[in-house]
């Protein structure tokens, strides 16, 4: 048997001294170069220099040191052709039988702040990609290794069995290409951005797993949750405090939820039951605004989700403890707060301190193919508000009517809320016609409708929308306009002495 | 000035020659291998051999040809070093200015019926994408195409301007990292299959563009539609036969609309309005299949999507061509058929002949995340039904219940259908609490709710459901169970000679 040979090029240089023994102790040969090089010497391990091998000194600054015929046709060599071990023995290259390398950290350097482009670009690996894919291609013969957890199994198997199955090394080379498509998809990723290609022709996600989760949307359904691979932000990067698991729904809910929040400066309390507010409530404190986000829909809340825009306080948390919820979500708690709900087994916890830099677009699969879009997150100032009646909104029918456009923009289409200001009081969600969303909000809310305003997340196809509200005694109307029928709506909602606003902006949400 | 240098190494030669020719008109010398040297040759351009660059035969039936310093230091050095061209002096390596690379057909491969894993892998290109991301990270001072239709910008920027602009360059550059990733990302999307890593630590996802959206689910947020560059299947690949561009809510409609259908293998209609269907019907032939669909809510199907699952007809065309429809999807229409249906200028008519091949997997954003789930195709049979109440279904029932359970699986959460086994009757969707829903669709259904079933999508928490379900004159009920209070539900049922059915499996859609 010839002498194995190894080439370790490492930037993350976690356990490669151990490793690097171990493969020493089996008899290989270390090849290495730069950092990786110098920290093995130091600890006393004999390492052959690449421009050993390849005859060529490195230079350009690193820019090439490995790419060479004297390491590729050793690394791409199959050992079953004897054609190609003649013609490496005629070009006196040895073959190599395991790499180890990890790459220049390109995900790292463009996370720190500031960071030029051309110090993004200097942190393009071409070397170390070439070696990964070349060994991971020659699978059956080369072990390739670019995940330092990986260290351990591959020596353990290699001092029982002297070589790795074919089976591991399969494994290891799967895991070669999504490292290089990951990588490569971040630095297709930075030049977009880079150069504001928003919608390229060729479009290539990537991301890191946070958890398998139990199941899906149904039990029989497979499902895992993924972050963003560069970006810090965002539900994904969510603190567990407290409790079990997320669940595949818990996600979805919570995103729902964290969505709405964001809306809010005023204390907010947002609660969600299948991805549609039940309850929103504001208040002068936090406490306030539970009460009022509760006292929206008592039902519904029922093992909901719960988010709030300001830290969890003892007064809110005694209040949350009352009842059964899924997940709440706050930028924090304090400490009493903390003790009085981790009592709860069942409830879990979530402190998520909102930032910048997820990604601003939203994608879905349809079959065989996906929908991108940007996230919704279009605003209204007061002055851009048209009013169509007669009577102009007073001044606290206008803040009713923000806060429950606020709302609307967040409940799947067609959505009908009904609001009085400081909480919603009928919430029509998901219907296939906009009157029945009408209808179960006017219903939800009862007496409260009386006085109360209505937003519409679409213009009214018809008046019917209108007459119903005029029925239960709303007052005032915000909703985009735009129909061809807009001027039936105008008429009615005049004769009912209702004020009606358009905002000349749809807040479809499916 | 020094003699400029090209490396041309392409697998689709469209377009190589002419524009091989076109850089000879501009000085350039040509450097070539393989096939792309053969076929400039039989044109009469003169070629390098790459080999006569490195001094290094061609070896490894190909896999080693391009991976020598003398190319790449070629391509890495930076003009603006001294350091970096003294170097490359000293090791008599000449700059390479332009690189054409694209790579070995890997897609094509893998998607080639029967293919092997042996025969996938051969396909891995090493060479091209690091010379491909070599170049392009030296874009400053390096020319790099990796898609004929650039063929063309490039040498009329050159002629006219001598050089590119760097903003051409870096386009150029920022288009191959898009090509690099995409290709790693198919390589580790095909070992992932092979061996079964169903969610990855690593996840990367790859798309093509089909075509820019007007605009996403509101006009004021940017969208694209892509699909998935393997498969050929699903509505990504539906042929559009006549009408305007799809907006971004018909794709999502129309792909809801099709799931339903797919459920049906008698003649059946499904009308989509907001992604819930507001009616189903299926009947002896289409025609019949669509009166039921449009009778089940013809207030709803206004402006709504209709998928069917055979071939439109001249009859249900006929009548199809009365109502305001956005999209009419189905395996095919008639000649006839499409001559009524293409005088309406406003309706866009889609071809989808079924197969396998999409992914499986659904994905949708998070806040700095995404979830990962299969999709939802479990089917059940009506031995599996558990009959928890005294009364058995009949075998009508049981039928109706069968039809009615196929469609709530595709309605959003909490979901309730009521049906009479050819159509539903009654819609409830999107609910924040079950009886809610539950009131909705026997508010619709009227006095059709008479005699009808009743499908829910997940159990009921409390017998309230049951009791709306009496009072409308509903004689059976299917639904998941597994709630702690079926017990109350079953005793309500019982009360009422209403027989019940569990099927153990939730639907939840959200």
């Amino acid at each position: 048997m010839s002498q194995k040979r190894a080439i370790l090029s490492v930037s993350d240089k976690t356990g490669i001294i151990e490793f690097a023994k171990g493969l020493i102790e089996l008899g290989y040969e270390i090849i290495s170069t730069g950092g990786t090089k110098k920290v093995l010497e130091q600890e006393g391990i004999s390492v052959i220099s690449i421009s050993e091998i390849t005859g060529f000194p490195e230079i350009l600054d690193g820019r090439v040191k490995t790419l060479h015929p004297n390491v590729f046709a050793g690394l791409l060599a199959i050992r079953a052709n004897e054609d190609h071990l003649k013609q490496l023995q005629e070009q006196h290259v040895d073959l190599i039988d395991l790499v180890v390398v990890n790459l220049y950290p390109f995900k790292e350097t463009i996370s720190k702040p500031g960071v030029t482009f051309e110090e993004a670009i200097e942190n393009i690996d071409i070397g170390g990609p070439s070696m990964l894919r070349a060994a991971a291609k020659n699978y059956q013969d080369v072990a390739v290794i670019v995940d330092p957890t990986d260290y351990q199994a591959v020596i353990e198997e290699l001092k029982q069995e002297q070589m790795l199955s074919l089976a591991a090394k399969k494994k290891l080379a799967a895991k070669v290409f999504r490292h290089t498509a990951a990588y490569d998809a971040l630095i297709a990723q930075y030049w977009n951005d880079q150069l504001e290609e928003v919608f390229p022709e060729k479009l290539t996600l990537t991301y890191e797993k946070v958890q398998e989760l139990r199941y899906g949307e149904n039990p029989h359904q497979k499902a895992s949750f993924y972050r963003e691979a560069i970006s810090k932000q965002g539900l994904a990067y969510a603190k567990q405090l407290h409790g079990k698991e997320l669940s595949y729904n818990n996600i979805q809910d919570t995103n729902a939820a964290w969505e709405i929040i964001k809306e809010f400066k005023q204390p907010a309390v947002v609660a969600v039951k299948h991805m549609n507010p039940c309850g929103v409530g504001v208040g002068k404190n936090l406490s306030e605004a539970f009460t009022r986000a509760y006292e929206a829909d008592p039902v519904s809340i029922f093992g909901g989700i719960v988010a709030t825009n300001q830290m969890v306080d003892e007064d809110t948390a005694s209040r949350l403890k009352e009842i059964f919820l899924e997940v709440i979500i706050a930028p924090g708690f304090t400490e009493q707060a903390l003790e009085l709900l981790t009592k709860k087994k069942n409830i879990r916890l979530l402190e998520l301190v909102e930032g910048e830099g997820a990604s601003s677009k939203k994608v879905v699969s349809v079959l065989g193919g996906l929908l991108v879009q940007d996230q919704d997150k279009k605003q209204i100032n007061a002055e851009e508000l048209k009013v169509v009646t007669k009577r102009k909104p007073t001044t606290e029918e206008l803040e009713q009517l923000q806060f429950a456009w606020k709302v609307v923009k967040h409940v799947k289409s067609n959505a009908i809320v009904l609001a009085n200001g400081q909480q919603t009081v009928g919430i029509g969600a998901g219907q296939m016609n906009r009157v029945g969303a009408a209808k179960i909000a006017i219903e939800q809310a009862g007496e409260l409708a009386k006085g109360a305003v209505m937003a519409s997340d679409a213009f009214f196809p018809m008046p019917d929308t209108v007459e119903e509200a005029a029925k239960a005694g709303i007052t005032a109307i915000i909703q985009p306009g735009g129909s061809i029928r807009d001027e039936d709506s105008i008429i009615e909602a005049d004769k009912h002495g209702i004020t009606m606003v358009f905002t000349s902006i749809r807040h479809f949400k499916h």
